[in-house]
């Protein structure tokens, strides 16, 4: 699919002043049009990363399977985006930073279900139910290798290093959140420590990449990655709602999902905070699914208005977000990105 | 425990001209006492990892488990003997990779104990078992991630790289014994192409990072590469030995594990190359705990000297790995690698 530039920057010039669904839609295929050679390119290069298709193991499989299930691939978006934002880039250098977002994101997944027991990823069987617990213990430490030799290529020694330490934060909070899972404690910071570590920081890694390589000041780049901070808050807060409130067949994962595994979410801490026995509601959730418990859950934190604040809490994040895009000169790749932005908080899926 | 040069000195210089027990055991001594300071640094940079004691998560808490276990700090004293073969080196560079090899050999036991099932490990109960899978496989995370930081540190980008590459090799084999668990196909290059991932390219990193830091040629980095190696795939052919006719208060693990598991070894292999009917003896032991079928198992291997012929394999390796290391100028670090290499085949543990 080609488009021209009128198509494109028709729809998002409009972005400042609609924000319906519709016209978001409208704007993100006119992103995806404008996007499309550097976005087939990075797919391609996703779906034969190196190593994977040499052999027919099946831990190799394994992360094959978590790539080829699809996802949004919001994170190589934005390092592609991001890179849009300044002068002349390496293509190669751009696309396989946008790839490495996208294995190390996928890595982590891979682990996730393992530690979880998830069932199911993106409507489909988890890889680790397909083939093993140690096939996707394989496979996501086979992608993080993958990630590292394709960060090292890009001969950024500042991005190769906070890569590194992205990963070391999302180990750390996926740890904080295994240590207190299955009691529920509605504690904020606790949250806030496990969001921004398990996906915040590697929103921020992206943004600050592309914009890197697209040579922008320290000071554009810092206010990036805080923009992708921010959105990455966002984005967590959404999946809280969704989890409550979703439509199973646009997340791809059951509803009560995060209840069950007995995961903090910003709409049970709230609710807890008005209603102190609505902790002994959550916790007859945890494990097990009794219907009559989530029924109870929802019910409650819907008197309390708890999914509006947390939207409004998800909305507020991206308008930081927005301030921040906004500081930068005008340009498509800039408007594209404060579209993406809303994206997160209007996502159904 | 301060050691003057004589009481070093003295059994190193007998190193060729005895090999008994005895003898081995004083030049360990004597090389422990020589390296006193620097084996104790890194074992204390070990039990310090970054970020190890910051949390009490049971992450953490697995990876510090299994640090605090001991082992016998093989790949860690490679690096440092291999360190002094050269001339002066930077002793924080040589430490950090010291202390890299045994994270990076640490991860990899993590993650092994929960895609074995893994019960026990050095004579105490495996991570897994006290924690959780999750608590290991994060925990695996976690170490990785911290060598990895730490060879960055050491400023030599193709050590960095080689690691990275050595990492890989290390999760296609680990793959590739996974997918043929539980099927006894005596396959003799199925055999060396999973020892070589798991064990050897490790021990060949080792002496590549300390020879590269002590400044050696090229061709003696190779050289020390190639020993590695062939040390390497020679302490996997022992440990085969152990795991049919050892000690398990020396080995620290129960006999016929690997049996059990379904894991190939050599001396399954070349006795099933002589007796068609092994096969379905050793498919017998798989998977449960029959006695019978053990001892079966045992006794037709012995008639066929399998034990005996695998210990000679062992020992051609490590003479192929000697060869390699009398091509240094003598030192005294090239006489303790001799003793090193030694100890390899004479070890009980």
């Amino acid at each position: 699919m080609q488009a021209t530039e009128s198509t494109v920057l028709e729809p998002l010039a409009r972005v400042a002043s609609e924000a319906g669904a519709t016209s978001l839609g409208e704007q993100l295929l006119a992103i995806g049009a404008w996007m499309a050679d550097d976005m087939a390119a990075t797919e391609a290069q996703l779906r034969h990363v190196e190593g994977l298709h040499h052999d027919p193991e099946s831990a190799k499989a394994a992360a094959q399977h978590l790539i080829d299930s699809g996802g949004k691939r919001m994170r190589p978006m934005i390092v592609l985006l991001a890179a849009r934002l300044g002068g002349e880039t390496d293509p190669r250098a751009v696309r396989d930073l946008a790839v490495v977002s996208e294995l190390i994101h996928a890595a982590t997944l891979l682990h996730d279900d393992v530690i979880d027991e998830g069932d199911e990823r993106r409507g489909q069987p988890a890889a680790r139910r397909i083939y093993s617990n140690s096939a996707s213990v394989l496979g996501g430490d086979h992608l993080l290798i993958e990630a590292l030799l394709l960060v090292e290529r890009s001969g950024d020694a500042q991005l190769r290093h906070s890569l590194l330490t992205t990963i070391s934060e999302i180990i750390t909070a996926e740890a904080l959140q295994l240590e207190w899972r299955g009691r529920f404690v509605p504690d904020r910071e606790l949250y806030l420590r496990v969001i921004r570590g398990k996906t915040a920081v590697l929103f921020r890694w992206c943004f600050q990449a592309g914009a890197k390589l697209a040579g922008l000041t320290p000071e554009q780049v810092a206010d990036l990655g805080a923009a992708g901070m921010a959105l990455g808050e966002a984005f967590q807060l959404v999946d809280d709602i969704l989890d409550l409130d979703g439509d199973p067949a646009a997340t791809g994962k059951a509803l009560f999902t995060d209840l069950r595994e007995g995961k903090l979410t910003w709409p049970l801490i709230i609710t807890a905070e008005q209603q102190p026995e609505f902790t002994a509601q959550v916790q007859a959730c945890i494990g097990g699914d009794a219907l009559d418990s989530q029924a109870a859950v929802v019910q409650t934190l819907r008197g309390c208005g708890a999914l509006e604040a947390t939207k409004a809490l998800a909305e507020q994040r991206v308008e930081e977000a927005l301030a921040l895009l906004r500081k930068l000169p005008e340009s498509k790749a800039q408007q594209a990105l404060v579209v993406l932005a809303r994206r997160v908080v209007e996502r159904k899926g």
